[in-house]
């Protein structure tokens, strides 16, 4: 190829049909989930009443690497995959690096974000197991907007529980979300006994996505034919997620590209974990000379500040526990943090790569973020979502320490979404009203309190 | 090519290097603009103080048929462009027919919709020629915003007189053009004369496009080494819109496809006039045999309800005269119908090729439409606009006329853009609360009496 174009698709012939199961080649393996009842490591079927089966099984698969994308799965991705690589020639020139910057834009689909990738793979398998309906909890909007999408095409409904600010605040993604047919709770609501239990203690909390995860998890366990899913920090999630990874790698190849850092931005984990998935196999594996840095939130610094320990997933403890980076469950992120991001945990298989020193992470305060938001839809013409917009923060800083030392790396980052129902934070950081917040360390240490003593 | 797929790119070596000018293969010109107070031609440096000289050069060209695309547009067209040609299977299947359904997407960009693709000809012309400031207006947003992005890009500042209902009902519109600079001011305003009259008239107005191109014009035409751009109707609009249509011919001859059928939603026609150009040429110099459908809201139904008479493109009568298709300039449509597809009047191509029975029209109530909007989201996974959705409730109807007869025809629409910013309507519709409008004999009449009397 004479020159690298702009944007680069795979054909579809091209495309994956495999995920990549990074768990298979980790030199060692996350700890397991625990039973809290009996602090005894969960088993496949433990996970039955809460997941469909095919779900749970790869939930639990720690040794298969590659595992087939169902047919009518691919066939959903060919909708609106492959998505672009694209060459930020305008950012690389407007920061004057020697630096090649890519990235993989996942936002070019109605949900708005690579959430979409999973979604259609757990609303398949629970329609092919004769599920009759699901549940789920959203934050910012982008899973209960993919889910929703994925639930109305393969004809499964589906009860949403928006976090209550965003619910309020994000009418918008609530109509979306409505056009494909959900049903959208806001969060805590009185349809539960954990959101009845959190409402009499708080009457006026303005929800968490911790506390969004109990209901939507009660609710499947308490309804016939039903089940939960989960757009992040799970195992199956990074699986699926895996095809962001694996067409950049096919696509880098072609363009005789290979990436010296990867860069993510990190709530959950789904796309840090997917983008770097086979990636980090090179590095296991094959010894290859790669960095990994995850970006987070100076406002819910999980990775950078977090404790690694045994945790629930959920702020009503119904969930299994996991082992990894996590701010306490009981930990409410400051609602003056705009978008996504604002998980107390992190996904285990990411936190067990971090605390193995495979992955490095930065916090970045969500002023500086919008900065780089801004220059980047200047230069680029795409709006980032807040959440993405952490990953081109951090890309940025990366080629701008290459300008310093003239080193002419290449910087591939997940740009995860984009940011139109966003534009209340862009208004804010345009009027130069955003502010910062960075937890203290005592805000932290009474959620490290509330831990389970394990 | 075995099967065709879902999402068809062209490469970059496909892109078109020039744009198409249908002007030059009409067999009979559209009439010539006028001067209001000669009522004689207009001539290309009349235009001056309104468009800079290479676009009023453009405005006045029938003859050269192919333009080269300047290469610094060209090198911002490859970071968005192209866009995709998609293969509707879903939608087929859903309708159960055996007509082929085509679309050409042009919402996979920031500003939403193909409005970008002449923002930038016309952004790059003006800071070319050392222009220091350009104004425009914007209705439903996505002009404001395509041309926000390419002024940003290029570094000319821009201010938009957007419409006030929109406004004040689209404020996170108003924040997208702000991220990128741009100067907003609801119109009428009190920056201007005609604002200022027409605010006098009717303070409680909440505008109009034709009103507010009247105030664009003014500041432009009144302010040193500033001048006025457009972002539908004119000449050179389609002009630089036919790259819609360029990539989608050049796609769909490497499918080994070619269209029975084109139809496109029709405002001032700036989609239509480009999803069309290189079609219309076969029929005209080819004499294929090829049906062209331009779908308008029955709202404001300029082609089918209209009269092809000389009139003002504006409300505030400042603009030279064009024949066209037109309600008449003092047509204000209702607000209660959503989104753009509002403007009085319709390109002056359009309408000549529409008075001499080379294209169809036809008009829908947008209930109908946003029926077929939602159809198109949960099967096609793409939330429509509004504006867009016109052309795919035709698009349904003529796969479904495909239907009964069993014939096997091959229909292509232009997919303008996404529904994004459209919610409060889809919520509307969502509730059932979406009512229609059709204005009445005895309101286009009064609309008709005000006519230029010429």
């Amino acid at each position: 190829m004479s020159k690298i174009p702009y944007r680069f698709y795979l054909s579809e012939e091209q495309m994956p049909k495999q995920w990549y199961n990074l768990r298979a080649d980790m030199p060692e393996q996350p700890d397991p989930m625990l039973n809290p009842a009996t602090l005894k490591p969960i088993e496949e079927k433990d996970l039955y009443p809460i997941f469909c089966k095919e779900l749970a099984h790869q939930e639990m698969d720690f040794e298969t690497a590659y595992i087939d994308i169902p047919e009518e799965i691919q066939e959903m991705y060919r909708i609106y995959r492959p998505s672009p690589l694209i060459r930020a020639y305008n950012l690389e020139k407007e920061l004057d690096t020697p630096a090649k910057i890519y990235y993989k834009f996942e936002g070019n689909n109605t949900s708005g974000s690579h959430k979409l990738n999973s979604a259609i793979a757990q609303a398949y398998y629970a329609k092919k197991q004769g599920l009759t309906s699901l549940t789920t909890e959203t934050g910012a909007g982008q899973w209960g907007t993919a889910l929703s999408e994925a639930c109305a095409y393969f004809g499964i409904p589906l009860t949403v529980y928006m976090v209550k600010c965003s619910y309020e605040q994000k009418p918008y993604r609530k109509a979306v979300m409505q056009t494909f047919d959900a049903n959208v709770v806001p969060s805590p609501s009185n349809t539960t006994e954990v959101g009845r239990k959190i409402l009499s203690e708080n009457p006026e909390t303005t929800g968490s996505l911790g506390c969004a995860i109990s209901e939507a998890v009660e609710k499947a366990t308490t309804t016939e034919g039903c089940r939960y899913v989960l757009g992040s920090v799970l195992n199956q999630v990074l699986l699926h997620q895996s095809i962001i990874g694996l067409e950049a790698k096919t696509a880098m190849e072609l363009l005789g590209e290979y990436p010296d850092t990867v860069i993510g931005c990190a709530g959950g984990g789904s796309n840090l974990g997917g983008l770097i998935a086979p990636f980090m196999r090179d590095k296991l594996v094959d010894k290859k000379n790669i960095r990994f840095i995850a970006v987070e939130p100076a406002s819910c610094p999980s990775l950078t500040r977090g404790k690694y320990a045994y945790d629930f997933c959920d702020t009503g403890r119904v969930t299994p526990m996991a082992r990894m980076y996590t701010l306490g469950c009981g930990f409410i992120p400051s609602a003056n943090h705009a978008g996504g991001l604002r998980y107390h945990g992190m996904s285990p298989i990411l936190s067990k790569l971090y605390h193995d020193g495979y992955m490095e992470a930065v916090a970045y305060e969500q002023t500086k973020v919008f900065e780089a938001a801004k220059l980047f839809a200047k230069v680029e013409t795409i709006l980032p979502a807040p959440e993405s917009s952490h990953a081109i923060r951090c890309a940025i800083d990366e080629a701008l320490k290459c300008k310093e030392t003239g080193e002419e790396k290449t910087i591939l980052f997940g740009l995860t979404g984009t940011g139109y129902f966003d534009m209340t934070a862009y208004s804010a950081f345009n009027e130069g009203k955003m502010t910062d917040y960075i937890p203290t360390d005592e805000d932290l240490q009474k959620a490290f309190d509330m831990l389970p003593k394990i």
